[in-house]
């Protein structure tokens, strides 16, 4: 979090954390989304609502840290780092490590950027925090596939990637078809080789 | 609106159901979406909050309901239908005017979009009235390119308005990035040549 909008996170006391990021990813999943307050966060936390105000502007704000706490503990940062094999199949497998991290939470991802049309703070927080580094190994592995020839350099990494994701956010978000390994790998395809390479 | 959820919108008061729609549109762009309620559309179209209860469940439903009245006013539903240029020209063209459409209501859009996240019964009635129609034209524009031989017959219609669409509506929901006329003219150009092919 900026240190210039909430206090340093590291004079929390470390036990009312946990406590208060456990009960608020306890309630998000469990609970509907409008259900989820900062008093019930509070209440199964054991705390004070101001002490959860002290350091958290908004209940996104508290889910947010919840969840990528929770996200942190699993691998997927450094999916992209040890990428080696063919392009295609590199792409595939960190989505579908990425896949395999999230897909048991997809309400509450949903719900988050749901509540950031609402709340630009979290909208702000959510891209720096959890999305905008989620496509770094996909960015680094067009980059090197640019590097080393397997593609030509002309399509800016972050906007290939927009390519890639777009296709997913939008199901994810809007589209009422699922999201499978079918349907991963084609976003794959579909963004290696365009609509016009077919011919 | 599916029948079974809902009475037969023409049994609604024309006179009613125009200031409940006026209101409801005026609030959500005037105002932040979590100060629009039931409450404040009823009052500012003069009727009592039962008369909307009675039409739509939620205060998504009756926004979603005004904003795609507002649209159709508008002549983008027809915008793929007499597109016979080149091929990516069209699809600049459809999605230039379509953003020309949407472009002065984009927080509207959003909102709705992320109140839905939150609401399967309001996504679903977006899905229906207006996001899904609103990718017909590309994805007509594409099966013509596929009959005439300007692309290939490999890629599902819909996945390419995937492709197309995606990049945009991830800008628009998630991405702190600008959606401008050169940003839309690089999505159709990434979709049409993919990443591979420009090696």
């Amino acid at each position: 979090m900026p240190a210039q909008r909430t206090p340093d996170p590291n004079r929390r006391n470390p036990e009312s954390t946990k406590a208060i990021l456990e009960a608020a990813l306890t309630l998000a999943r469990d609970q509907g989304w409008s259900k989820v307050s900062i008093e019930g966060i509070a209440a199964q936390a054991g705390v004070g609502k101001r002490t959860i105000y002290r350091w958290w502007p908004s209940k996104g704000a508290v889910v947010l840290d919840a969840y990528a706490a929770r996200l942190q503990d699993r691998p997927y940062m450094s999916a992209g780092e040890a990428q080696d094999g063919e392009l295609r199949e590199d792409l595939v497998r960190v989505l579908g490590e990425t896949w395999d991290m999230v897909s048991d939470s997809l309400p509450l991802l949903a719900s988050l950027i749901g509540e950031a049309q609402h709340d630009p703070d979290l909208g702000e927080r959510l891209w720096e925090r959890l999305i905008g580094p989620s496509s770094l190994p996909v960015q680094a592995r067009i980059e090197r596939a640019q590097a080393n020839g397997e593609i030509a350099g002309g399509a800016d990494p972050f906007r290939a990637a927009e390519l890639i994701y777009g296709q997913i956010y939008l199901r994810l978000l809007v589209t009422p078809k699922p999201i499978d390994a079918a349907f991963l790998e084609n976003c794959v395809d579909l963004a290696l080789h365009g609509l016009r390479s077919r011919a």
